[in-house]
């Protein structure tokens, strides 16, 4: 069986996404495409020999030739079309942030509740890598004992001009709070925001930023987040426990012996460090689709609780203190 | 466009292969299959949703739904299905080795340089490894220098009961010729087999060996082929330049401090190792293939050429001597 | 000219600089032992061929055979002798802590300004490290740029069973306030302590616990102190600059590949981690003595500043709050 | 007790050798010099303070002050002076090599036997490293089982403009010659040198060669010299065991993140990959001769088997075969 996707926004993420539904993943066939702007619509349409372009994300939504929808727009459209695709009873894809307000989420959530089924996957795609996957797999099997603390890096060489400080957070340290959920399988408790002296690429920008964010279990992480530092992309995790600990290795391709040093290179972007990710995270909700029908992803749930947590940690940025994250029950669906 | 394959053999490696072409490349429909055990072959075909079983390897080449053939059964079938889709102007990728004689492999070159295109892909997947293609662009950047000398190192944990001391020339340091030749860009001129001390394990098998291999540079080549120890499956490959050296990385994925000691995970055998490599090197041929008609991938050239050194090496095992690798004139056809 | 040391204190921190300075450092003799058990000091004497077995530490200070004092007796005597030593104007090597009490050390620093010149050295071994020294090497280069973050892991497998919640602070965490004060060459500005849930090898011990430390240039560090984890004694530390970053190496001596994985021994205790430390740090101290006659490592403005940080930290987990540093006037004998 | 020392020959290495006996072994005391040079033999008696210079080795080998003697003079007068040490009865230790022949080194065993006690070290300090140390500890273990192939890396990133084609065995595979029989705890019995294309900054020299050596056991070697490989100074070493493999580390001190890479120093000369190997290696020479009185590294017939093999191997690369070793019966003067 071919799942039959639409695609709506074809920006540089949505035009990536795309490609690799057309491209690189089994399975899959884009039908259809949309996008605020007609023409770009139309001309990744013509590159990628897709059979439909529709004139908004609701119209591609209710066509009958899509199966599943993939929402690559601009953020703030996300929950409209998040929401016409869980009325349509159709999986949907939604690239992060889910939605630009934890209230938001809170209505996807009660929309698939309602439904009675999980249809939407959130686009964290660091839950598809191999180093992450690894380290999951070294964690559950217990040996190194309960994680007591985490140790979190994510470092970019440069960001964009209109980068702003909260983009720290809502940007780069989402994606932590994702992978810390998922890694230790509980929920982020407080946040707090150290800011030490800035980086002086980084100009008007608190860069970098400390976080120190508490766990339900009690774990303690501590989460540096550099956007200037020039070198590389790296991310960086370690989990400590009682017994050891386990980190992500750096899955060096090749070391080379040159002038004086070992060195072996470090990803240049994000693009570069987590392009496979991105081509499991496709396959894998195809995959999915295709058999049970329901996404095994990042749920609305997990979307929820990562935007709690980003808000939680503005606050805590712009206050100085530790932050309580306070997140409402959590539906019985989201415990399968 | 979707390229429709016939797969001739669902053997262990070809049912993998039909899986790949099936659930995780894009762009590629496997439309009929066939098998020397046909009753194996309708199991496969059930299980992957292919239209038709052809009673014979002759019949699927002919057959005009098939745009394409892998040949993945018994090694001395593949001359006869090599030419067949030669002769029917069909791609044809056939796994290794390309034929069981060199003989064989030059009948191929005759019908492919008479047929004046470039149709057959041999399955020499370590090109198609990350690593690999890493240390590859470092060689190819100039930066260490020319290459004078290659350490590479092929480790099994355990070999099959029917293992032969020939197989570690034939099944095993076959892919080290292969991927010398194409990492250096050169043939390989002579070769003698050293015969170390055997490990227990091996029983009666000559293992480890240690090949001492001589490249049209000059440049020296040592290859430990090591079947039986134990640890894990491990493909090592340093190239030492005139000013510095690149080897290939570890990929580790994970980092574990534990018990006095940090660890890595090694590869539990080739198939964990290289299965990514057999997926990439199914997607660029499937690309090629979509794309200009002619496969990118090792020739019919790469494939003999392996087979002759593969030749010289058992000659060199038995007689203990240095032994010249003789080949036939080249083909421009093979130039491009 | 060789250097003839007095030791204060054969236990086993004092029994084990006894048998260094005698047969490890070049150009020191101990002509003079004591200890508060006489036993002990004579049955160290014989082994070590000393001369000399005195009474009392005050003794031994004056002795005109002893060139200079090193004290290695129970902490709350230190004050005593190196007041003493000061006085007699004989080169003192005080192990940590340098006193109990902050104002112990200021009466020290009193002394030592008065006698108008430097005579203490604290026995902060780490300063003498091969890897803390590279590592300080690559940021005081400059290379890296300014120092933005340091992150500090500090590790023991087990404790002794009268370790307290406090002594993470006053005997873990106090290496890593003067290695940060070394290394970034500034004072630390604040304590906090957060306090993660404990690791079941620790009962009643809140361990680990997690300090973060402002420095005065804004730089922020965050130190892991974990006592009872199990697989080793590790020390790890990393600078990030707002180029780059720098870090401890592993200085690993051997790789091994067995059942499944590449490991690297870790050190099981202090002694093997730091031993060649202490090596370097005693045969700099004789070598500064019989030099230039002023000791070049850490001075009591050190000891002072470190032991007003553990004071600063203690009270930071008591109160669970942000706690500032408060130093005296540094006096101008210190800035050499 | 001190021992005394006199050092005969204070060129470069003995130089350096007089500083280390003075200001880093701990229970030594140089108490005499000379040199060839009796000027050089006067400033450095005059900088390290050496109480006499003798005009003769002849003349510091019978001085009554003398305890033990240290050869670092010239190649060709080796073996006059050990013989004289010997036949004074005094501890000598001699920089490699040992003697310019066989022959040479055939008269001091002799010499050594008759006087029925061993008084020789040779220089080689590998033994001393503190990786070769950590690696001989797996091995002898028996973790990896049975040792099958070693794989020796030996680069130096320039040499002086004397050095010969020849050198490359008796200055540099020397090295590995006595480090591999120690390792392994065997004799090499036959030698092969392979020529690769030469390295362009060696001008006429044939530089890289690897040497294939065979062991006693069975086990197999192989050797990469090369000595313009700009990068650094780089040893390497692994041990291919039955069930698992040991490698010397690189021993770390910092990784830098910078640049687009992760890198760590590569040692920039042997002075610096080695110099605490030097250290340890006087100072238990030191300790075995105030102590048992009998040196306890390298012996005369360590020193002989390196010779022979040395000889073997410019046979091998001068014939172009695999050529045999032969050593004479090892007296028994030598198992102990
Ligand atoms: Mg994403
Ligand atoms: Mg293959
Ligand atoms: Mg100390
Ligand atoms: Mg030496």
């Amino acid at each position: 069986m071919t799942v039959r996707v639409g695609v709506i926004g074809v920006g540089t993420i949505g035009e990536d996404h795309l490609r690799r539904l057309t491209q690189v993943v089994a399975g899959a066939e884009v039908v259809a495409v949309t996008d605020v702007d007609l023409d770009r619509a139309r001309a990744a349409a013509a590159k990628y020999d897709v059979a439909t372009v529709h004139l908004t994300g609701q119209e591609l939504i209710s066509d009958p030739e899509v199966d599943a929808v993939a929402v690559c727009s601009w953020g703030p459209t996300h929950e409209e079309y998040v929401l016409a695709s869980i009325a349509a009873g159709k999986p949907v894809f939604c690239e992060k942030p889910l939605a630009e307000t934890p209230e938001a989420c809170e209505r996807m959530i009660e929309a698939e509740v309602s439904a009675g089924r999980r249809l939407v996957q959130v686009g964290f795609m660091r839950r598809y890598d191999r180093a992450y996957r690894a380290l999951k797999d070294v964690v559950d099997a217990g040996s190194i004992g309960a994680p007591l603390i985490v140790h979190c890096v994510h470092r970019n060489p440069t960001v964009p001009g209109y980068f702003q400080s909260e983009s720290l957070i809502t940007d780069a340290a989402v994606h932590e709070f994702d992978i810390l959920r998922w890694l230790l399988g509980e929920e982020i408790t407080t946040t707090s925001v150290l800011v030490p002296k800035r980086n002086r690429h980084g100009g008007d920008l608190q860069d970098p930023v400390m976080l120190i964010l508490e766990m339900d279990s009690g774990a303690i992480v501590d989460v540096e987040i550099s956007m200037n530092i020039r070198y590389g992309y790296d991310i960086q995790g370690t989990v400590v426990g009682e017994d050891g600990t386990a980190a992500l290795g750096d899955q060096d391709a090749v070391v080379v012996r040159l002038a004086g040093g070992t060195t072996s290179p470090v990803a240049a972007d994000w693009r570069e460090r987590f392009s496979r990710a991105y081509d499991v995270e496709f396959q894998e909700w195809i995959d999915a689709i295709a058999g049970s029908g329901v996404p095994a992803g990042p749920t609305t749930w997990d979307g929820y609780a990562a935007a709690v947590v980003a808000n939680t940690a503005l606050e805590a940025l712009r206050t100085g203190t530790r932050t309580s994250v306070k997140l409402v029950e959590k539906p019985a669906l989201y415990d399968q």
